[in-house]
C-alpha cells in the first residue's frame, strides 16, 4: 500500500496484488517460466532452466537496492535481470532472460498481478450482489418514493432499487470475467516483437510460456498496441461508475431530511470531531472518491496509447503506476459500497412517511393514465396539472382534490380514484423485474465461472 | 455538422447520423414503433397506432421551434411530445406516447442512432484493414529500422508493422461488433422505472418494442444504470487510440529526417502558407487531433454515470452532447487514418539507407546471441557492448568492428559474423506474425459479420 | 451555434462569438492589422495596406467553400489566403499575409474571439454577483439547517450561504480579468517562430500589430509554447466547476424532502412528460450539464500542450475545436446559474420546518461549547453525545433531552441551555463574513475595470 | 514516497512533503498554532496552548494505528484528535481543537504542504532555468533545423530552441509564486463556516492563526469552494505541459535519424536489456510519464469541485490523495527535465548535416521572400514551389535548381541567391528574441523573490 491515507481509498488485499514486491515477484515467474518454456523448445538446457527457477523468489533480492538502481536505469527489469544473472551462477548464467526484452518481462509481470487483480475484485462484486439480493428479497414489497432528477415522482419499491443495483453490478461481473479471455495476454516479442534472438522457436516458446503461465496467447506481439490494457482499464473504469451510482444513491437517501437508510454503525465510524450528534455515511463517501480517482485513471490510460514504432517512450512507463492505482482505487471503491450495502439499516417508516409526505402528488401520473382511456392522455394531463397545482397552493391532497374536482369525478367512481391514489396498486412491472434480476443472479451462481 | 471547423474532424456521414435531425427522426421512430407495439399488446387500437406513425416524420416538424422551446423545457422530447400531440388528431391523439417518459424517447433515438454510428465505424474500420492487408503484402519482405524508445534498435519489416497496424484494426473490429449485442438496448421503463403506466402489460410492450426497432431488450430498464452508454464510449475511446497510435507512428516515419512514408499527394493537401516545399501528413495530424477529442468525451461520460435515483439530474443530459461528439470525432480519426494508409507513399530506398545509417548497430543484439551460445548471453553482451562503443567513437561500423575484435573472431568465423549482421537474416518469427494477421483478417472477412 | 442541441448547454452570443465565420472574420482581421503595422513599418506600401485592409470582410468570402478546401488543406489558413490573394488584385496582392505563417493568422483570431468570450463571461459573472448580493441581503438573516456530508450539522443563514457564493464567483471575475494581461497576446513569429521574412523589423511588426488589435504583445513567438492557452482553458474550468458548486447546491436545495429553494417557474420550464405535478429544477441541471463538458475539454487542452519542435502536429489542432467548446459550455453554465439564480424562489418557512425537524440534534456542537468551559471540550462532546443518543432513540427534543441530563443541568442553567439550543443566537460570526463578501462585492463594482 | 516505482516519477523530497506523515505533522501544527492563536485571543488559557503545543511533534504518534482507524473514521482528523487529547493531560486537555472541525485541520495541513511543494517546485524551474540560460548563450549562433508539423522548415538556432524553453519556463516561474498570494490560505470556519464555536472572536482567531502559521486568510472559510485548490492544481498541470514540451522535442531530438542531442550518460543510465548499442533517452521518457500523471490529476480536482453544502462528501476526500500525487508526479517532471537538460550533449556537426540533408529546401521561404518584393508574394511562392518540386523530383540542391531557374537568376543576381539560400542570413530577430529571454531571466534573477 502506497502511503497510509491510501489505505482509507483501497483494501489490502489490492495494495499487495499491485505493491511493487509483488511486481518484482511477477517479473521472477516471468522469467522462471520463460526459462521452462524455452527448455521445453530445446533451446537452453533443462538443468539451467530448473537453476534460473529455482532463483525466482522475490525474497532472495533486494528491492530497494533494485529501484533506486531502476531509477538510473529508468526501469525496473534491467536491474533485475542484473541481479538475477549475478545470482545464478555456473552453466545457466548464460541462459537468463534468454531473447527477451525488458518490456516482456514488465508486461507479462503486469498482466499477471492484473489476472489476481481481476480475482479480487470478482469475489468483491460477488458480494455486493449477495447483499444486493438480500436487500431486493427482503424489501421487495416496500413501496417508497421514486425519485426523478432529484424531485419525487413515482412509488417504487426498494426492493426494485435494490433489484436495479444488483442487475447492473452483475453485468458488471460480467464484463469482468471476459476480461480474462479477451484482454489478458502473456507478451514475448524479443526486443522489436520479431521474437529475432529466438530464432525459428519463437512462436513455440510464446505457446509454452502462455501455458506455463496460464495466460492467453496473443496472436502478435503487443509491445505498442495497447487496446487490451485500455480495455481493462475501461472496464474498471465502468464498475467504479457503478460504485458511484449506487453510493450516490446511498448517500441521497441517507440525507437528514430524506432518512431512508443509514449505514450501519460501528465504533469509530463515521462521527465528527465537531458535530457529537452527526453519523456520516463514510462508506459511501469513500467509494465515491475512490470511484473518481479510478476513473481518473482512464483518459490517463487511453492517452497513453499513442505508442511510438516498435517500443514506446512515454506512454507505457505511464501504465507502470496508473494501472496500480486504477486497481487499487476501484477496489476501494467496490469494498466501501460492500460495507455499505452489508450494514444497510433501511427505514421503512421513514419511507412510508416520505410518500405521505407528498400529499399524494407522486400518485398523478396514475390519476393522469386512469383517466386517460376515458378523455385522452392530453385532456387527463391537463385536468391532474390544474388539480395537482391546487394541492401544491392550497395544502390539502391530492386525494381531497380529486374527490372535489367534477371533471375527475364525474369520470371516475369513489373507489377508483381510491384505488388509483393507492401507492402500492400502481408498480406496474416491479414484481416481474425483481424475479428477472434475482434470476439472473442465481444464473450467475450457478453457471460455469 | 456542428461548426465548419468540425468538418476536418469527423465525416459528414457521421455528423447526419448525430445531428439534432436524425435526433429528431429517432425519437419519433420511437414513437411509432411504441404506439404499434402497444396496439399489439391490445393497450391502444390499431388505426390510433397507424395514425401516430404516419405522423412521425421529421420533415413535418419545426426543429428551430422545437429546440427554442427545449431550451426552456430542459429536454427536447416535451415540445416533440406537444408538437406530435398536437399534430395527430382524433381518437390516435388520446394515444399518443402512451405510457412512456422523455428518457425513454430519448434513450431509445440515441440508441437507434448509435447503431447506425456502429455501422458506419465498421465500415470504415474494414477499410482501413484491407489498407493494412495490402500493405503487408507488398511490403512483407521490406526490411526496415525497428525502433524502441524512439531509438534505432532491430530489423523488422514494414509488413511486419502493418501488419500490427491489421491485428490491433482488427481487434477493434470485433470490439464495435460486440457492442451490438451487449451494449444496445432499447429504453422503455416509463416515468420511475416500473411501467407502472402499461399495467400489467409493460415487460411485453418492451419485448414488442424491442422487435419492431431491432434492437436487444434489456432486462430492466437502465434509466440510471449507464454501464451500456459507457461500454460504448470507452470502445470507441480504444479506436480513437488505436487511431492516435497509428497515425503517430505514421507521423513519425514521415519525418523529414526518416522520410520512410509520406502521405499521398493531392491538390491543396499539406502545404504551407509560408513554405512552398512542405508537405504535411495533414491526414495523420488531423486523425490526432480527431483521436484526443474522443478520447476526451470518455471521462465526461465515465464521471457521467453517478446518476441519481430513478432518473439523474445533470449526468444523463451531458450525454446528450457527449455521446454525438465521440462518434463524430472517432469517426473522425477512422477516416484521416483510412485515407493516410490509403494513399501511403513507402519509400523503400530510404528505409535501406536508414539502415546504412546505423553503421550495423541494429545488429547488435544479433552479434550478441550468435556470440551467447559459446559464452554466455551476459559475457556476450559485454563484449559487443564494448565494440559498440567503439563503432560509435571511431566511425567504423560495426562489421568492421567485429571482424577486428579477437573475443569475437576467435568465437565465430567471418562467415558467421557477416551473417549475423545482415538485417535481413535477423527477422525471427516475422514471416509467421504476419501470416497470423493476414490469416485473422480473412477469416474476418469470410466469417459472419 | 453548433447543433440545435448545444443551444441548451450554451448562450446565442457566446456560439456567435465562437463560430466559424466569427473565427474567418477574426482571421480577417488580423490580416488587415498585419498589413497596416507592415505598412507602419515601411515593409509594405501604405495603399497596399489599405486595399488588403478594405477587403478584409467576412461576408466576402465563401465559408462553406473554405472549409471543404480547409478539410483537404488541413487548415482553414491556407484557403483563406488564397481566396483573400485572389480578391486583392493589382500591386497589393503582392502584400497579402506578408512574412506571416498560418499559425500566426490563427492563434490570433482565437486570441481576438477569446477576447469577446471573457467580455461575455466577464458580463454573466457579475449578473451572478449581483443576483447573489440580492439574496445576501434579503436573506441576511433567515436561519436554516447547515449540511455537512450531507447531514444536518449546525444553523447557517441562507444569506451567508448566498455570500459564500458571491465570494467564490468575484474570485472568479478577478481570475478572469487577469487573464487579459497574462494570457491573451498576439501571435506573429513567421514560419518558424524567427520572424525571418521581415528581416531586421520583425518585433516592430510585431509591437504595431500589437496596437491595432489591442492585444499584449509577447516577449517571444509562441507557436509552441502555449501556457497561455492552457491558462485561460483551466480558469473556464475552475469557473465551470465554481457554477458546478452553486448548481449542485441549488439542485439539493431543491429536493422534494428539503424544499427550501425553488427555481422560479415560467411557462413550459420545468414539466415532465409523465408526471404533472414536477417542477424540475432544470437550469441547474443544464449547469451541471454544461459544467462537466466545460471541464471535460481541460484535459483535452493541457494534453495538447506538448507541442512539436517550432509548430506542432495535432497538439494544436485539437484547440480549434476544444477552445470553442470549453467557451460555449462554460458560457451555459454561467448563464444556467444566472438564470437560476436570478428567479430563484426561497420558502422561509420550510427552512424554518427543517430545523425544528432536527429535534435541535443541530444545536448538539451550541450544548458542548456551552459546556466545555465548565468541563472541557473532550468531556462535553462526551455527555452532549449521549445525550444526542437518547434523542435520536426515544424521539424526544435535544431541549427536553438536555433540561433532563443531571450532567448538563448541573452545569448549565435552563436559561443558558434554551441560549445554547436557539439557532439564531448559534451564528458565530456569520454577519461579519457577510459584510466581507458584500463590501468585496462593493469594490469590485466600483474599482477600475 | 508511496511504492518504490513512483521513485521514478518523482523526487524524495517532494514524495517526503507529502507523505502520510508530513500531513500528520502538518495537522498538529495547525493544533498547536490554533491554540496559540486562541490564547493570543483569550479564548483559552495561555498555559494550555503552550501545554497544547508542546504535543504537538509527529514522532509522538503511532501513524499506523491512526490510520487504521482513520479508515473507519472515514478521516485521520477524528483518530489524531484523540490521540492528541488523550497525550495532552491536565486542564489544557479542554481546550485541544477548540472550536475547529476536521476539514479546517485538514485542508491547513495540506495548505502547509503545498507550501513546501511550491517551494520545491520553485527551486527546480529555478535550476531549468539556468540549464536553459547556459544552453542559449552557448549554442546562440548554432543553426539547426526549424521543424514545423514534424518537417523540415527553415533555419533556427539551437540558442532560439533554448531561449523559447527558457520564456516559458520563467512564465510557469512567475504562475507558482502568485499561488503563494492568490491560492494559498489558512482554512478556520468550524463546523459550518460560521466559526460559531469561537463566538465573537472566530475572525480574530483566523487572524491570528494565519499570522502564527505565516499563510494568507481568506475572506471567508472555503470548506466547499475549491477555487484556490483547483487553482494549484491546474497551475501544477500547465508546469507539467511545459515539461512535456521540453521533453518531447529532447526526445525527438535524439532520434537515431536525428541525432542532434542527447542525454548525458551515466552507469547504468538508458541502457537495454536486449540492445548494448541502445542509449535512450530516460529522463525525457520519464518525464513524459510523471508529466502524464500529473495532468491526469487535474480533471478529478476540477470535477471534484462541485462539493456539497456546507462541507462535502465524495469531492473533498478526493483531494486527500490526488493533491499529494498531482505535486509528486510534477516534481518527477520537472526533475526530470532539469536532469536531461543539465547533461545535455549537443551535436553541432550533426545540426549541420541535418541542414545539408535538406538539400536547400529549408530556404525555399528566404528564395520566396527574395523574389517577393520583385514580384509579390504569391508569385515568388509559384516559382520557387516549382523549383522546389525539381529539387525533389531530380535530387539535385536549391542552389542547383534556383541558379539553372530563369525565373529567378532573371531577377536576383547569384549573389543575391547564395545570401537568400544562406540558412545564418536568414534567422530574422534570432537575436533579438535571445535577449529578451536572457534578459527576462536576469530580471527574475535579481527581483524580489
Amino acid at each position: 500500500m502506497p502511503e497510509p491515507i491510501d489505505a482509507l481509498f483501497s483494501t489490502p488485499e489490492m495494495a499487495a496484488a499491485f505493491s511493487s514486491t509483488a511486481h518484482v515477484q511477477e517479473m521472477l515467474t516471468f522469467e522462471a517460466a520463460l526459462a521452462r518454456s524455452e527448455a521445453r523448445a530445446g533451446i537452453i538446457p533443462a538443468e539451467a532452466a530448473a537453476t534460473i527457477a529455482s532463483h525466482c523468489q522475490v525474497e532472495a533480492f533486494d528491492i530497494e537496492t533494485l529501484y533506486r538502481e531502476a531509477a538510473t536505469a529508468g526501469t525496473p527489469a534491467i536491474p533485475l535481470m542484473r541481479m538475477l544473472t549475478a545470482q545464478v551462477t555456473g552453466e545457466a548464467q548464460k541462459y537468463v532472460h534468454w531473447g527477451a526484452t525488458s518490456q516482456d518481462v514488465i508486461d507479462t509481470a503486469m498482466m499477471l498481478q492484473m489476472r489476481h487483480g481481476l480475482d479480487l475484485l470478482e469475489r468483491a462484486l460477488l458480494d455486493i450482489c449477495a447483499a444486493c439480493a438480500h436487500l431486493v428479497e427482503r424489501y421487495r414489497h416496500t413501496v417508497m418514493v421514486g425519485r426523478t432528477l432529484l424531485q419525487s415522482a413515482l412509488p417504487v419499491t426498494f426492493g426494485l432499487k435494490a433489484a436495479r443495483w444488483l442487475d447492473v453490478v452483475l453485468r458488471q461481473l460480467r464484463s469482468l470475467r471476459a476480461l480474462r479471455i479477451e484482454a489478458l495476454a502473456v507478451q514475448l516479442g524479443g526486443a522489436a516483437g520479431t521474437l529475432a534472438a529466438l530464432g525459428e522457436q519463437g512462436l513455440q516458446v510464446v505457446a509454452f510460456l502462455a501455458e506455463e503461465l496460464e495466460l492467453p496467447a496473443p496472436d502478435l506481439p503487443w509491445h505498442t498496441e495497447r487496446d487490451r490494457v485500455a480495455r481493462i482499464a475501461t472496464t474498471l473504469g465502468i464498475i467504479a461508475g457503478t460504485m458511484a451510482k449506487v453510493a450516490q444513491d446511498l448517500m441521497l437517501l441517507s440525507q437528514g431530511e430524506v432518512g431512508e437508510v443509514s449505514e450501519g454503525r460501528a465504533a469509530g465510524k463515521g462521527g465528527s470531531s465537531a458535530m457529537p450528534q452527526k453519523h456520516n455515511p463514510v462508506d459511501s463517501i469513500a467509494a465515491l472518491a475512490s470511484a473518481r480517482r479510478a476513473q481518473g485513471e482512464v483518459p490517463v490510460l487511453l492517452s497513453a496509447m499513442a505508442q511510438e514504432h516498435e517500443r514506446a517512450a512515454g506512454g507505457w512507463q505511464t501504465e507502470w503506476t496508473a494501472l496500480p492505482d486504477i486497481f487499487r482505487y476501484t477496489a476501494g471503491a467496490v469494498a466501501h459500497v460492500g460495507a455499505a450495502l452489508t450494514g444497510l439499516q433501511v427505514d421503512e417508516t421513514r419511507m412510508q412517511e416520505n410518500i405521505a409526505a407528498t400529499s399524494g402528488l407522486i400518485m398523478a401520473e396514475s390519476l393522469t393514465m386512469a383517466l386517460a382511456p376515458h378523455i385522452g392522455r392530453p385532456e387527463a394531463q391537463r385536468i391532474v396539472n390544474a388539480t395537482c397545482e391546487r394541492v401544491v397552493s392550497s395544502g390539502i391532497s391530492l386525494r381531497q382534490a380529486a374527490l372535489a374536482e367534477p371533471q375527475i369525478h364525474t369520470v371516475l367512481s369513489a373507489d377508483v380514484i381510491e384505488q388509483a391514489l393507492d401507492p402500492a396498486a400502481y408498480l406496474g412491472s416491479t414484481e416481474a423485474l425483481i424475479d428477472r434480476s434475482l434470476n439472473a443472479y442465481q444464473e450467475e451462481l450457478q453457471g460455469p465461472q
